[in-house]
C-alpha cells in the first residue's frame, strides 16, 4: 500500500520545513516550527488533450479564494478546465535519506534535502555558507516522449501573494509569500511563473495574465514539447529575517551570507548540482549500507524529522549558537535529547554538541542543594532540562520544562541532566575535540562531585532529590511513560546511567593524566546494588529498585551504548571489572525480549516497559544498538516491519513520531520529533566496521 | 439581546488589532491583518468561595495545550476550579467612539481605542510617539465592596510563550508571544503575572508557581481585598519588527520610538492617564454630539475597524508612507477607499490623505492610451486603483487587483481612479493644503486633459476604455454590486462623479489663479447629458445612460458630496448653474427612497440599487449625508436600525462589513472593512453646525 506519512523536508539550521507527504491535507512551509500549516500544495501535470492530473495535496477546492471578492455579482460562466484528482492508491513515492520521490505516470516529483559534514564556523566560509542556506530543491520531470502535442507541468502553493520577478528583474520566476518563503525556478525554456486565485485555471485554462498579483496560490509552470522529457528545478527557500529569539538577542546564522529570500533561492538554484550531488550521494550511502529496507526507512524518516528541528544562530557577537528544537514541543537545547542526537552530531557535525554543552555551562548550569531524610544538604553542579521554548532563551539557570511541587511530568530532572551533560562532554571531548576536553577538566570533577554527592548512602545510585522540586520529587526523561521510568529515586534505567557516566568519567580524567579513581570507585558500587537488583525467579532487574514496581524496561541497557561508544571493551565485557552488570543486563534483555514482555503481542514491536503501551522510537533504536553490538541479538525484520508500521500508519499523519501505542503505533506524544535520529548508530561507523556474533533470547538469558 | 459583534480594538498606524466580541469564538491579536485568530481569550473572576466565572470567550476547553505532554500517562487526580461559564445572555456590552465596555456582575471590562488628531511627522514628535504607540488599553474593574473575602481577577491569552517580568527585571508583568505581542500590567499591589497551560488552574487553583514557561496561556492577575474596588489597567501591544514591506522596504514608524514590545508597553502603561482621557473625550463628544443611538453605534463600529487597517510606516528615507489596509482583502491604499474615508483623514490627520496622493503620483501613476471605435487614441494620466497587497508593494505602475481582458470584477478601473485622485486632491488641498494644492497644478491640468480625452464625444461622460483593459472593459469601484454600476462607460454614478470631478477642478485652478472654463465648460455638458437621462415616467435616471439597465441607484447622488464639502453652494443649488442636473438627482432620489424600489421591503434598510440584494454601508452612509444635507431627506431611525440590524446580527462575526444582504445583513463581501467611516460625515462639522430643512419622499419628487 501506498505511503502516506507526513516528512519534513529541511535545510539544515534553518529551523524550517516544506511540509509534505499526508494524503488530502497539503502541507507548505512551516517556520521556527515544525507543524504543518496545511496549505495546498499544487502539483499537476496535463498530456495532450488529457484531463489535468492533480495530485492529492489540496485541502480546499481549487480557486476558492477569489469568492471572498465575488460576492454573489458573478455570474459568468466560465470554461472549466477539466480535472482529474490523482487517487492515493494511484501514486509511487519512496523516500531516500536526502530525498523523497514521488510518481505517478510520466510525473516525477523528488525533492531534496541534501546534508552531509558541516565543518565548524570560521574554518570554511564557503561549505558554511552552502550548508546554511535557507533553502532545498524540488526537481520535477515530466516525460512527454510519447506525447504528440506539448504537456504543461505545475508546482504551485498556497499561501503566496507576490510574484518573484518583480523583486529579481525577472532573475527568478516563482512566487513567495512576503519576505517570509517561496518557491522559485531560474528563467529558461518554457518556464512561467504563475500568480491566480486558480492556479490551475491559469496554468491549464484560457485565463490569462498568468500572473494576478491578488492571488493566494502560485509557483511555477514547465511547458514540455512533444516528444522531449522536461525537467525543472525548484528553490523552496525561507528567510527568517532580524531579531528571531528573545531573552539571548540572535538571528538566524545565514543571515551573515544571504541578505534575503531571493539572495538564498538564487545561491541555491545555481549551486544546484552541488545540492544535487550531496543529496545523491547520501541516497547511494544509505541504499548501500547493508541495512534491511524497514531499517532505511526508518532512518531516512528520522534525518527529514531531525533536520527540520535544527537552528544554526548567531549571537551578538558574531559567534554561532545550535539548537535543536523538540519537535512539536519547540523546547530548546532539551538535554534529554541533546545526549541522543549526539550520535548524529559527532558523526557530521560534533562541533555543535560542545556548542551546545558551553551553552549549558555558560547559562544553563547551577549549583544546588539537595534533600535526604527531611534535611538539606551540599548538591552540586548541574544543567537544567532545556534552554527554553519557542525562540524564548529561558532566564539563566532555568528551563521552560522544569516546575517545582510536582513528581510527575514537568518536575525537575537535576540528577538525569546532570549524567547527560557528563555522557555527552565525555563522548564529545574525547571522541572529537580533546582540548575542549581538557578545558574542561575542573568542571568534570565538578560534575563527579555532583554525581556523588547526590548519591547519600554511596552505594552508587542517586537517592536524594534536587532541593529545586521542594515539595516534588525528581523524574527522568521518560516523564510521560509510566511510574517504572518516571521516578528517578532509585531508577534502574537512571542506575545504569549513573554507572555509565562515572565509567565515561573516570576514563576521561584518566585521558587527562588524572586520578579518576573516585569515579570508577562509586561505578563499582553501583554496578554491584544494580546486579543485586536481578530477581532470578523474574529472570530481570525490576525497573525501580528499592520496591515499587514490577516492570522490566528495555533501556535499562540503555546507558552501556557510552562505554561502547567510548571503545571502553573492558567496562562492557563480561569478562572485565563490571561483568556481573553486564551479565545481569544481558539476562535481563533477553528477558525482556519475550512476547508479552517488552514485546508487544500484537504489533510485535518493542515496548520499552512490559507494563506500559507507550513505548518510544527513539529510545527503541538506542537500545537496539546496544542489543545488537553488545549482546548479539540479531536484527529482526518483523520487529522493524512493526516500527515502520506504526510510522506509516499508526502515526503517519504525525511526521516522526517519539511516543507511540505499542500495538498499533498510534501517536501518544512528541510527535514531529528529531530524536528519532538514534538510528543512526545502525549504521557503520565511519571508517570503520563492526563484526557481530549472534544470540537468541535463551542464550541471552543463560545465567553465566 | 445584546450584542455579540466582532470588533476591533486597535491603535492608530499599527496595522495591529485586539479583536474580540463574538461569543464561543475567542479572539486575540491580528498582526499585519485583520481576521481574528480565533484563540482563547480568558477574562475571569472569583469571589469569596463562589464558582469563577468566566466570560464566554474561549474557543477550547481549559488546559488542553498539557495534554500533547501527557500522553495517557497522567493520571493524577486533581483538584478542579470550580469554573461556571458566563452565558451571553448574562453579558451587558457598550461600544463606545474609543471604548468597549463589557459588564457581568461585579465585572467591568473597558477596551480602550483612543484616538484623535495627528500631526505631520516632524511637526511634534512627543505627539507623534503618543499617536503611533502600538498599544490600546485594558482597564478591568472588579467590585468586592460587598466581598467579605478576596476576589481574584485575571485577563489572559492564549498563545502566548513567556513572562514578561524575565526581559524586564520586573518592571513589567505579563506575558507575551515572543516579540510580537503582549499584555502587560505595571507592578502593583495584588497584582501577579500567570503562565501555565491551565490559566484558570493557575490562578483560581492550588496550583503553584504561577508562571510555567511551557504554558501556553498567561497574562495578569489581580487579588481584591474585601471590602474594596480593584482596578487593573493593563496594555495590550504589539510590535512588528524590521523590514515589514516588499517592493518597497519600509518599516513600522513606531520603530523611531520604541525599541521592541516592551518599550511600547512601558510608555502606553505610564502615560496610561492621557489615552484614557483621550478616549472619555472622543466618547463623551461622539454621546454629545446629537446623533441617534444607532448612528452613534454604527460610527463608532466603523471606526474600530477603520483603526484596525490603519498603518503608517517608514520608508528607508526616513519619511513617513500612510497606509489604510483593505480590511478583510489587506490591498494597500485602495484609490477607491482613499476618496472615501478622507471624510476622515480631513477630520483628523489630512496630511496622510496627502501622502497618499503623492505616492500614487511617484509610484502609481501612469499615462495610457484608450480605445473607442475600434481605434487607439491617447488617453492620458491616471491612477491603479492600490498600491498592492498584504504588504507587498506592486511595481511601479501596476496594482494587485487589475487584470487586462476583464468586463467584470478585477478589472481595470483607470477613470474612476482618476476622478478619485482629482476629488481627494481638491478637497485635500482646498480644504488643508494649499501651498500642496499649487504644487499640483500641472498636475491637476494634466488629469483635466485626461478626463477629457476620455470623453472622447465630447458629451461630459467617459466613453473610452484604457487601453490596459486590452480586450476587456472598464469597471468602477462597485464590481461586485451588480451589472448596473459595475460598467464604467455610461454609468450614471460614475458620470455625476465625473462632473463632480469638473467642478471640484474648475474650483482649484480658478483657486490657483488659473483658467478652469475647460472644465466649467464639460461639466455643463455632463450635467446636460445626465439630466436628459431622467426618465419622467420611471421618475428616476436608469443605472446606464445609454441603455442596458433599469436599475435605480441610490449612488447617483453619491458625488454631489464632493462640492458640498467644498462649499461650492451654486454648484449644487437647483438654482445654480448646474440646477436641472441637481433638481433631477432630487426627484431621482425620492422615487429610489420608496419601498420596493431602493428600500428593502423585508429590512427596510437602503439598497443601493433597485436590482441587486448586495449592498454597502459605507456608501449608504455617504449618500445619507447627501441626501440629509443637501436635500432634507430627515434621518429615520427606522432606516438606521436596519442598518445596525446588519452589522450586530447579519454579519456580526465578520465586524465591521460593507457588502451585505440588504434582507437580513449577512454579510457578502468586503468584511473586517475600514470604509465605513464614512459615517463620520454625520457629525457636525468642526467648528460648525449645520442647519437642515427637511423632506418628504414626496416632495423630493417634485418637479421643479
Amino acid at each position: 500500500m501506498p505511503d502516506f506519512y507526513l516528512s519534513h523536508h529541511a535545510a539544515w539550521g534553518a529551523y524550517a520545513s516544506f511540509v509534505l507527504g499526508t494524503i488530502g491535507k497539503g502541507g507548505g512551509f512551516a517556520l521556527s516550527d515544525v507543524h504543518s500549516p496545511q496549505r495546498s500544495v499544487y502539483v499537476a501535470y496535463r498530456q495532450g488533450q488529457e484531463a489535468v492530473r492533480v495530485l492529492p495535496f489540496l485541502t480546499a477546492p481549487i480557486g476558492m479564494g477569489e469568492l471572498a471578492f465575488q460576492a454573489e455579482a458573478d455570474g459568468q460562466a466560465r470554461q472549466a478546465v477539466a480535472v482529474q484528482m490523482v487517487s492515493a492508491d494511484e501514486l509511487e513515492r519512496e523516500l531516500g535519506w536526502a530525498s523523497d520521490e514521488w510518481r505517478h505516470g510520466p510525473l516525477r516529483l523528488r525533492l531534496l534535502s541534501p546534508f552531509g559534514d558541516v565543518p565548524a564556523p570560521g574554518s570554511d566560509e564557503a561549505a558554511m555558507k552552502q550548508a546554511v542556506c535557507p533553502v532545498v530543491l524540488a526537481e520535477l520531470e515530466l516525460d512527454n516522449r510519447n506525447g504528440g502535442a506539448p504537456a504543461e507541468l505545475l508546482f504551485a502553493l498556497e499561501g503566496i501573494n507576490r510574484p518573484l520577478s518583480d523583486s529579481t528583474q525577472g532573475q527568478l520566476l516563482g512566487v513567495a509569500s512576503g519576505s517570509a518563503w517561496g518557491v522559485a525556478a531560474l528563467p529558461g525554456k518554457g518556464v512561467e511563473e504563475v500568480q491566480d486565485f486558480d492556479v490551475i485555471g491559469a496554468t491549464f485554462g484560457e485565463r490569462r495574465p498568468r500572473v494576478r498579483r491578488l492571488g493566494n496560490t502560485g509557483g511555477v509552470m514547465l511547458t514540455v514539447g512533444a516528444g522531449e522529457v522536461g525537467r525543472l528545478v525548484l528553490a523552496l527557500g525561507t528567510y527568517q529575517a532580524g531579531i528571531i529569539t528573545t531573552g539571548l538577542d540572535t538571528r538566524f546564522y545565514y543571515t551573515r551570507y544571504f541578505g534575503k529570500l531571493e539572495e538564498a533561492m538564487s545561491f541555491a538554484l545555481e549551486n544546484a548540482g552541488e545540492y544535487r550531488e550531496e543529496a545523491r550521494l547520501r541516497d547511494a550511502e544509505l541504499a548501500a549500507s547493508g541495512l534491511s529496507s524497514e531499517r532505511r526507512f526508518l532512518l531516512a524518516h528520522a534525518t527529514h524529522g531531525y533536520l527540520a528541528s535544527t537552528q544554526l544562530l548567531l549571537r551578538e557577537d558574531g559567534s554561532p549558537l545550535w539548537v535543536v528544537n523538540e519537535g512539536e514541543y519547540r523546547m530548546m537545547n532539551t538535554l534529554d535529547l541533546t545526549v541522543d542526537q549526539l550520535f548524529w552530531e559527532l558523526r557530521y557535525h560534533p562541533w555543535t554538541t560542545g556548542n551546545v554543552l558551553d551553552l549549558f555551562v555558560e547559562r544553563y548550569s547551577f549549583t544546588d542543594e539537595v534533600k535526604h531524610s527531611g534535611e538539606r544538604r551540599a548538591g552540586g553542579l548541574s544543567f537544567t532540562h532545556d534552554m527554553g521554548v519557542a525562540n524564548v532563551f529561558a532566564p539563566p539557570g532555568q528551563s521552560a520544562y522544569e516546575t517545582e511541587n510536582l513528581d510527575g511530568c514537568f518536575s525537575h530532572m537535576t540528577f538525569e541532566e546532570l549524567t547527560n551533560w557528563v555522557l555527552s562532554a565525555t563522548l564529545y571531548g574525547l571522541l572529537s575535540d580533546i582540548p575542549w576536553l581538557r578545558a574542561q577538566t575542573g568542571r568534570l570533577q565538578a560534575c563527579l562531585d555532583s554525581l556523588l554527592a547526590r548519591d547519600v548512602d554511596g552505594d552508587g545510585v542517586m537517592d536524594a532529590d534536587s532541593a529545586r522540586t521542594e515539595g516534588g520529587a525528581e523524574i527522568t526523561t521518560y516523564d510521560s511513560l509510566d511510574a517504572s521510568l518516571g521516578q528517578a529515586r532509585g531508577n534502574l534505567y537512571l542506575a545504569v546511567k549513573t554507572w555509565a557516566s562515572l565509567v565515561c568519567l573516570e576514563h576521561a580524567l584518566r585521558v587527562l593524566g588524572l586520578d579518576g579513581r573516585r569515579a570508577g570507585e562509586r561505578a563499582g558500587r553501583a554496578a554491584r546494588r544494580i546486579t543485586e537488583g536481578f530477581d532470578e525467579q523474574r529472570g530481570y532487574i525490576p525497573a525501580l529498585l528499592e520496591g515499587g514496581s514490577d516492570a522490566c524496561i528495555i533501556p535499562a541497557i540503555e546507558a552501556l551504548a557510552y562505554p561502547l561508544l567510548l571503545g571502553l571493551n573492558e567496562a562492557v565485557s563480561e569478562e572485565g571489572p563490571y561483568g556481573a552488570l553486564v551479565s545481569s543486563l544481558r539476562r535481563h534483555l533477553g528477558t525482556a525480549l519475550q512476547p508479552g514482555v517488552c514485546l508487544d503481542a500484537e504489533s510485535g514491536g518493542w515496548k520499552l516497559s512490559s507494563t506500559s503501551h507507550n513505548t518510544w522510537l527513539s529510545k527503541i533504536f538506542l537500545c537496539q544498538f546496544v542489543a545488537e553490538e553488545l549482546f548479539g541479538v540479531p536484527v529482526n525484520p518483523a520487529w522493524d516491519a512493526a516500527h515502520v508500521r506504526w510510522q506509516q500508519l499508526g502515526s503517519a499523519a504525525h511526521g516522526p513520531t517519539d511516543q507511540v501505542r505499542s500495538d498499533d503505533g498510534r501517536d501518544l506524544g512528541s510527535r514531529l520529533y528529531p530524536r528519532l535520529v538514534t538510528s543512526v548508530l545502525w549504521l557503520p561507523r565511519r571508517g570503520g566496521a563492526h563484526d557481530r556474533t549472534s544470540a537468541s533470547p535463551q542464550e541471552l538469558q543463560r545465567a553465566t
